[in-house]
């Protein structure tokens, strides 16, 4: 070996190979999850970092400010309970709209249950076009369906503009802080009340019950004075802080549909589950006795 | 500041600080927990090595070969869903064994059904001194409750030498490597069914169903050929892996038993819990179709 000489160099026209680097969450005071990836990509848009990773057990893993929103792997986990316990509470799914889902996720779920019109509000058209590129898996082609209709713009405000327009309006956004925080208010709630048809049913994501209770608790507080029957219910994402998922569905009283009914719905729509299943959806309205017990009281309409 | 001078130097006489340390697990391949923690104790027993943390979110913890067994924050989550379906399936709960448990978490929970007799069988006396002397909150005082009866040996033998003795079998092990194998076996299962009293129950921790899908399969496949109900059912441990945990139970069907009969026999025994409900105990054996399609075909007995 020479001085100075190009033993350790890689030969030419041999890739770079990717970054090796850590992500990951706090979760709790004093406890983090660490993911080994390797970075493919990283953005700043207008309104968020963007980051995706190539993970050895997640495969492609989407970050926005840091935080995991999707992995290939396990998306199915927090896709099926946002979307199928509301869907298949509907006895016809016709016009729904989607706030947020960047990822396509949701509206390949929502599509299965054979709406003729989907709306998907999500205001970060980076978060689309980077999905699509890295992590397409997720949408599986809903984008090109033709009853799906992608809009960039403000959620809150395109609910807003809104009246007895939807069957079903889903929200699929990011945790109560930064831009997300409007999803989480009465007025917002409101708004969504007055866009939803008479019957119609409202789903959100709301957090760790455990890690992020007042996150929960805040929908459940926004959320009580507007619709008369406010359900959280509970799922399991690995790679959600904590992995106990909440969501929460107002309008029409998810809980109580029988599992027969549910198994009927997904049998005339063809779908098929990897999570969901008509038990599932009754039993994910067992709420933990320290669940019930966050829950604020429900004020007199 | 003369160099050399004492500016940095802790006054005499003011205790040396605890040693901070980061522990954690593995869960998958590159995806890891962390935790901040004191360590409080180690110490190296016949079998295993111990620790104590204190950490500040769980309170103390302890390891066993540096995995997390137990912490005061969360132990209610897992002691609760290992003890209290198979009790509150039982008319009356006279004589009950536990298998490990070291900690006495389990004893504690089994003694508010009101048994007239517990024996715990611990492999590890060590275990149940450190966690007596670092986590006494986790047993209550259980240990000295007349009714509760604490041997030091081998779970495996111990069951194997009774017949017809117990109305109910709790085993609270390890997971499936090292010493707590021989709890995943069928030999070991059959002892514990020729132990249990015609009608008793039989319940183990089982791992994680999306994370340790090998241990939980294990525990499918050699109970079926002993006990002809065999009822996997789930809860959440944040601090176990993937937070998703798994048990199962086998003997009279647990699954069955109305929401009613389980408020009825808390309420009679005087139980009042955080996680556990009748409404949590139906649910809990409602597996998500990815577990579900995990099990193993039943074999004709």
């Amino acid at each position: 070996m020479t001085a100075g000489g190009s033993g350790d160099a890689a030969p030419k026209g041999r890739a770079v190979p990717p970054i090796k680097q850590a992500f990951g969450e706090q979760i709790a005071e004093g406890f983090h999850t660490i993911y080994d990836g390797e970075l493919l990509h990283s953005e700043r848009s207008a309104f968020q970092k963007i980051d995706v990773y190539e993970h050895p057990h997640f495969g492609r893993v989407l970050t926005l400010d840091d935080l995991i929103q999707t992995t290939e792997q396990d998306e199915f986990t927090y896709h099926e309970m946002l979307v199928h316990p509301a869907l298949c509470g509907l006895e016809r799914v016709e016009r729904v709209l989607i706030i947020g889902g960047g990822d396509g996720g949701t509206l390949r779920h929502v599509l299965m249950h054979g709406p003729t019109n989907v709306v998907m509000c999500e205001i970060d058209d980076a978060v689309v076009r980077v999905c699509q590129e890295f992590l397409p898996s997720v949408a599986a082609g809903a984008f090109e369906d033709p009853r799906a209709h992608v809009v960039f713009a403000d959620g809150a405000a395109f609910a807003a503009e809104h009246k007895d327009a939807f069957d079903a309006i889903i929200v699929d956004g990011s945790d109560a802080v930064g831009p997300a925080t409007v999803l989480f208010s009465e007025a917002f709630y409101g708004s969504c009340r007055r866009a939803l048809r008479n019957g119609g049913v409202f789903v959100s994501q709301t957090g760790s019950p455990m890690f992020q209770a007042d996150e929960f608790l805040l929908a459940q507080r926004n959320l009580a004075p507007v619709f008369d029957v406010v359900e959280p219910y509970l799922g399991y994402v690995p790679t959600y802080p904590g992995g106990l998922w909440s969501y929460t569905a107002a309008g029409p009283g998810l809980s109580s549909v029988p599992p027969d009914v549910v198994r009927a719905r997904l049998d005339a729509r063809g779908i098929t589950t990897r999570f969901y299943t008509p038990e599932v959806h009754r039993a994910a309205f067992a709420l933990p006795a320290f669940v019930q017990e966050l829950r604020a009281p429900v004020p007199q309409r």
